[in-house]
C-alpha cells in the first residue's frame, strides 16, 4: 500500500506537474490527506523543489464557520492570503489540489450562506482564477481517499475497508495497476491527443446531442474552438496534466449559441449538496428553464451567481467505455465522475480552448463566444445511449459519438 | 470522554480567554488535534465569537522542510502571514495555542537548520511577540493529547491507550475531575494571587537558591519587580489566564545581576531535541560556562542565538507539592513540566513583571534590568531539596522555600 501511494505521488509530481529543480509547489489538501501530502512533499523535494507550501483545508471547520458566522463575516476574504496567492501564481509556483471530502457534508447548511462565501471568494480570486485557467502556471487536480469520503460512498463498510476500497478504485483509474504506469499514461495521453486533433480538423459549428433520457441539445462551438486533452502547456511552455485521472477532450461552447434541453446522467455534488434528476433548457446560450428533483434550491442559487452562471463554459467528450465509467462506481466527486461521462460546465470558459486564446484580449475572446463567470461547475450528461453529430458550416452532419462512444479510434 | 473534552474546551474559552460577543479568535494547533479544535471552535462561536481562524501546524511537514530546504529558503519568512498576524494582534484578536507534539521529532535534524528558522522567525515576529508578551491581547497556551506525543511518553502502550492516559493526566492537571472545575480554578488563582502579593510586599533584592544537586545561585530581581500569577489583564483590562494549567508565580530577574551555578532538574525539550543533565554558570547575569550531558550542541546553539539568550528573562516559583508535580509524570512539554517545578527562562522578559511595565519605554525597562532576546526558553530547577531565601536591601534574609515548597500558605 505504502509503495503504491508513493508511486502515485511520484507519478503526480514527475508526470502531472513535472516538478523541476528550484521550483516552488503549493499543495491544497484536506487535513485527512496528511499522510499522502507528506509523501507528495517528499517526492517534490526529491525532484528538486525549493519549497513546498501546504494549505490545509478542513471541511468540518468550514461548516462551523458557515453555521455560526454572520453574513457580513462570511463575505470577508482574507486579503493577506489573496496577496500571497497572487504572488505565488505570478512567480509561477506550481499548484496541486487534492480533492476528497464528504460529498454530503454541507447538505444541512443554508445554501444562501454557501452562496455568500462562494461569491465573495469568487469575486476576490477572479484574477487568480483567470490566470490559473489561462495556464499561467502548471496545475493539477488529483484525488485521495479520506475516511469521510469513503464512508459517504460505502456507509455499510467499516471505515478502514471503505478507505481501502476507494484507494483501490483510485489506483485503478490512475492506471497504477499497470506494469509501467508512466508508459501507460504516455500511451493514454497520445490517444486523447489523436481525438482532439481529429475534432479540431473537422471545423464543426455545432454539436447535436441526443439521448434516450430526452436530451436534445444543439451546442454551438466558439469560433476557432480548440479541443484539448490531457497534456497542456503553461506560459513557459512546460507540459502538465491538469486533471488526473483524465479521460476527456474538451473545448469551448459558444456562450450565445446553445439551444435545447439537456438532462444530467449522474448526480452533481455542489459544495457538499447533492443535485440530481435535473434538466436545463437553453435558448440562445442561456438557461431559461430548469428543474431538479434533488437539490433544486442549490441549483437555483448556483445559476443566480451571475449572468455567466447560466451559460456554458466547457464541453467535454468522454467515451462511455472508459476506465472510470467501467468501474461502475459513482465517486460523488467531479474530478472522477466527469471523467466517466460526457459533460458540460456552467460558467467560466478556458481561454486555451480557443486557438491561441491565452494571448488574446478579453474583447476578442468574448467575440469568439467565450463565457465569463465566477463559477465553473461541471455536470454529467453522457450515457450509453448518447449520440453526437457534428454539424459543419455547410450543414453536413458527421457522426462523432454512437452508443456513448467515439466513432473514431 | 466527549463530555470531558467539551468541558475542557468551555473552561478554556470561558475562563482562560473569556471570549465575548463579536470577538475574534485565532487558534494555533497541530493537525493531530483536529477534533479538539472543532470543539473549541464550537465553544467559541457559542460564546459569541464573530470568527475563529485556525492555523494548522504539522510537525512532520516542518521536518521535511528542515531536511530538504536550503539555508536561504529556510531563512525566508512569509511576509503575508506576518502582516496578517500584525493586523490580528493590533485588532486585539485573542490567541489560543495548543501544544502537544512528539518531543523527539526533530532529534535527528541538524540543529543549525533549526537555529536558522528560529532566528528568522524570531527576528521577523519580534514586534508581534513583544506585543503578545506585553499582553496587548488575551492569549492562552493549553495542551492536547495527540498520538505522537502520547506514544513518545508511553511507547510500551498501544497508541489509543497512551492517548487516553495522557488525556487523563491533562484532565487531572486542568482540575477537570473536580465537581466544579470553574470554582476550583477560581480558588486556585486566588492562592496564586496571595503568593505573589506576599512576594511583592517583601521588597527582595535577590533570591538565593540552594539544592542538593549543587545549585547555588544568587538571582537578582529587576528593579520594581512584580510577581504575577494566573490571572493577567490585557490592554483593554480583560482578565485572561496565559497558561493552563498554571501553578507558578513569576517575575523578572535582573539581566545583569545573576551569579552562581544552577542545575536543571527536568529535561528541556528544545524544538524536538532533548537537553538534559546540564548546568549553567552565571557571572553578572551572563552564562559564562555550561555543559549538558544530553543535547549539548542544541543548548550551545540556543545560547548563541543572540546576547540576550545568555541572560535570564523570567523567574518562577512552583511548589514541589503541586498537582502536576504530584502526578510524577514527565510530560516533555514545557507548559506542563514548568508548572511542576521552580524554573527560570533564558531570553526575553515579560514587561508585565515589573511594575506598570506595559506602559514604560524600552530604555526605562532596560534600566530596571529587563532582558531582551529573540528567544524565551524555560527550564526546570526545582526539586524537593530546594531552599530559597529572599534577601532584602538591608541584607536581611527571609525564608521563601524550604524542602521545595513555599513557607507561606
Amino acid at each position: 500500500m505504502q509503495e503504491k501511494l508513493r508511486a502515485y505521488a511520484d507519478l503526480v509530481i514527475q508526470l502531472g506537474l513535472r516538478i523541476e529543480k528550484d521550483e516552488h509547489l503549493v499543495i491544497r489538501a484536506s487535513l485527512e490527506s496528511k499522510d499522502f501530502v507528506l509523501m507528495l512533499t517528499e517526492s517534490a523535494y526529491e525532484a528538486g523543489a525549493a519549497s513546498v507550501r501546504v494549505d490545509w483545508r478542513c471541511q468540518e471547520l468550514s461548516k462551523l464557520h458557515l453555521k455560526h458566522q454572520s453574513d457580513e463575516e462570511l463575505a470577508k476574504v482574507d486579503a493577506h492570503l489573496l496577496a500571497r496567492e497572487m504572488e505565488s501564481i505570478n512567480a509561477c509556483h506550481k499548484y496541486l489540489s487534492i480533492v476528497g471530502n464528504d460529498p454530503n457534508a454541507l447538505s444541512d447548511v443554508d445554501p444562501s450562506k454557501i452562496a455568500i462565501t462562494r461569491k465573495a471568494s469568487g469575486t476576490a480570486y477572479k484574477e487568480f482564477s483567470s490566470k490559473m485557467m489561462a495556464n499561467e502556471t502548471s496545475w493539477c487536480v488529483i484525488g485521495a481517499a479520506t475516511p469521510s469520503w469513503a464512508h459517504a460512498l460505502y456507509p455499510e463498510l467499516p471505515v478502514d475497508e471503505a478507505v481501502q476500497k476507494l484507494w483501490d478504485l483510485i489506483f485503478f483509474t490512475m492506471r497504477l495497476n499497470e506494469a509501467d504506469p508512466k508508459a501507460a499514461w504516455t500511451q493514454h495521453t497520445e490517444a486523447l491527443k489523436r481525438h482532439s486533433a481529429w475534432l479540431n480538423a473537422q471545423g464543426f459549428k455545432t454539436l447535436h446531442y441526443k439521448s434516450a433520457k430526452g436530451t436534445d441539445l444543439h451546442l454551438g462551438l466558439a469560433d476557432h474552438y480548440h479541443f484539448l486533452g490531457a497534456d497542456e502547456k503553461n506560459r513557459s511552455g512546460q507540459s502538465f496534466i491538469a486533471n488526473m485521472p483524465t479521460e476527456e477532450v474538451f473545448s469551448m461552447p459558444h456562450a450565445q449559441r446553445v439551444d435545447g434541453i439537456v438532462y444530467n446522467t449522474r448526480p452533481l455534488n455542489l459544495s457538499g449538496t447533492l443535485v440530481d434528476d435535473f434538466y436545463l433548457r437553453f435558448e440562445e446560450g442561456r438557461v431559461v428553464d430548469f428543474k431538479a428533483g434533488v437539490g433544486h434550491d442549490a441549483l437555483a442559487k448556483l445559476l443566480d451567481t451571475d449572468e455567466g452562471a447560466r451559460r456554458l463554459g466547457e464541453v467535454a467528450l468522454v467515451p462511455y467505455h472508459s476506465p472510470i465509467s467501467l468501474t461502475g462506481a459513482l465517486f460523488l466527486e467531479t474530478l472522477f465522475d466527469e471523467n466517466a461521462s460526457c459533460h458540460v460546465a456552467l460558467g467560466e470558459a478556458y481561454p486555451s480552448t480557443t486557438e491561441d486564446g491565452e494571448n488574446l484580449d478579453e474583447e476578442t475572446l468574448k467575440a469568439r463566444g467565450m463565457n465569463h463567470s465566477l463559477i465553473h461547475v461541471d455536470f454529467m450528461i453522457g450515457d450509453e445511449t448518447l449520440e453526437i453529430d457534428g454539424e459543419k458550416e455547410d450543414g453536413t452532419l458527421v457522426p462523432v459519438f454512437r452508443n456513448g462512444d467515439f466513432v473514431i479510434d
